[in-house]
């Protein structure tokens, strides 16, 4: 089968690997008809050294049930599937707590043992844990917006939990790709106030408006903090989302918390260390967050995807098949395209 | 009259200042009765630069009422009171949420501005919103525990509800001094089910275990953590209380809370940033407490204290008079003492 493999930074190809086979009991095999490219794909797609071992890649996917190991009870051929972008076995006591990203026999896609999901086919271990069945058939117009529960709408939403945004509650969204636009969705439904987005691309303001941001801060650095001030009497937002992960993003949200208020992270840290430590106790601001477990959300999103409440497949501004994953790397990368949706 | 003056590191001094009066209507004037010496006192204690101002010394107090201003409603001469650490109005948007320490109006006692607790008397800013007053006469025997509702059990209290402490949880608590012994009481009086303190010193450990720990660990640094782990199936505890500030015990709270626990924060930070910034991520680890606002956990601890439920009064293991205090920090300072009480 032909699969996404990641060599160097800039350096993606879409290459023949082995199939995708059954190998334990509990897997399915899932025969991808959607994926994406994720935001943070582009931090190996920056950095990766040439030295390192070429790694699969792809984590999220929706695609048709193939083949199921004898263990398997919730999933059949021919179901359609989501995949979170962590397997989990859904008994252990993390994933009862709702916390599958910490399952004591999960893990993440891709690398050098197993399948991604930017490829043909995956298998998918712990598949009853993992896979949720979507009631729709393989090429429903829902598509993209069932695509975004596998990662973007969970994490914008994780975030948004985080940061404890709540009714009435003022909120600031940092970071302006498809995880931040999600967090505008999450944000609204969860009954926000103001949604105030920092960010300064024309295509993703206008979807961050559409989807309920109520303000734009297109400042940077200490006027963008000043703004944020200046929108909130002086006090700074109950709730901020941080959706970058770098220093700089970090340190402006940890500066627009209001005392008491919260930062709920979910750009994957590209610091050691988290800046602010003194200010952040005097006001008590609460920092929380981290790699969402979209698994424990995709039942809670799937009814407002179904009916048209939510839209969050919006964030895919471009398609393209697998021969076209390296262009759409390099397009997400150059902030071309917000999110690219790959048919198979 | 005379009070508690810091020079230096080292030099703290009895000296004769001008007289508490009242400045503003909405003052009042308490003359001291209990004080005592805070764990916070140490830094400049261990740090202060010969050339900085001298500064007046204490913000936990206990005293009568000697006169009000025009404005004063809620306490009158006489009344016996007790001062949070923090001064506050009552009514601003950040005193109805329960943060009295980001009040708008308030501030902090001592410094080259205002008196502070280690002195005959105090004038009290904003007294209605910053004084309780305490149904029992100056000299009750329940002083002590009285007197830790001005800071350490409100400040433990603070970290044990930041670190989401509750029914069934594990709970570790990060220092040995006065405010991680109230953690203690206040993890054992939110249902945790098993508290760990982290300490070494034989009288410190005995009132921890009669405060309610269940297990003690003498080790540090990597020891610590592993014998945390060992005690919690390898998983690190729901909660854990950061009591003292410092890196390596910022560094051993964020690493011995399980994914999805918390960490609540109350030793004032001596550093500028928060270690384990991805492996706290990765884990879904919450970082949160700050400056405690004791403010609003008097009434919810006097009860407890008047009817003897709790007994935190028992962090005092010396008591002196005003010309005692540069001895007290002394002692604190060299760990003779968990916690030094003034009479006046």
């Amino acid at each position: 089968m032909r699969a996404t493999v990641m060599y160097g930074a800039g350096d993606v190809r879409i290459e023949n690997v082995p199939d995708a086979e059954l190998v334990e009991p509990t897997d399915a095999i899932v025969k991808v008809t959607r994926a994406c490219i994720c935001g943070s794909d582009l931090w190996p797609y920056k950095s990766r050294k040439p030295g390192d071992a070429p790694v699969r890649m792809g984590h999220e996917f929706i695609g048709v049930v193939e083949d199921v190991g004898k263990q398997v009870r919730t999933v059949k051929k021919g179901d359609v599937v989501v995949a979170p972008f962590a397997w989990s076995d859904g008994t252990c006591e993390f994933c009862q707590e709702g916390l599958q990203t910490s399952c004591l026999h999960g893990g993440f896609w891709g690398g050098t043992e197993l399948d991604g999901g930017q490829g043909e086919a995956v298998r998918v271990p712990l598949a009853d844990g993992t896979l949720v069945v979507l009631p729709v058939g393989r090429d429903d117009a829902l598509m993209p917006s069932l695509l975004t529960l596998s990662d973007v709408m969970g994490t914008g939403h994780h975030a948004a939990v985080a940061a404890k945004v709540g009714l009435g509650k003022s909120v600031a969204v940092v970071g302006d790709g498809a995880v931040g636009l999600c967090g505008v969705i999450a944000s609204r439904q969860l009954g926000a106030e103001q949604i105030i987005m920092l960010g300064r691309h024309p295509d993703r303001i206008a979807l961050a408006k559409d989807f309920g941001a109520t303000d734009i801060v297109s400042e940077r650095g200490d006027e963008a903090i000043e703004k944020v001030r200046e929108l909130t009497n002086g006090n700074g937002v109950h709730s901020v989302l941080e959706c970058v992960g770098l220093e700089q993003s970090t340190l402006t949200a940890l500066s627009i918390a209001r005392p008491g208020g919260a930062v709920g992270r979910v750009g994957v840290p590209q610091i050691e260390f988290i800046p602010e430590a003194k200010p952040t106790f005097f006001d008590n601001i609460t920092i929380s967050g981290g790699v969402a477990p979209v698994r424990a959300y995709i039942e809670e999103f799937l009814p407002d995807v179904l009916e048209g409440i939510i839209e969050p497949g919006r964030v895919f501004d471009r398609v393209t098949n697998l021969d076209g994953v390296p262009d759409g790397y390099r397009a997400m990368n150059d902030r071309e395209a917000i999110k690219v949706m790959i048919e198979l």
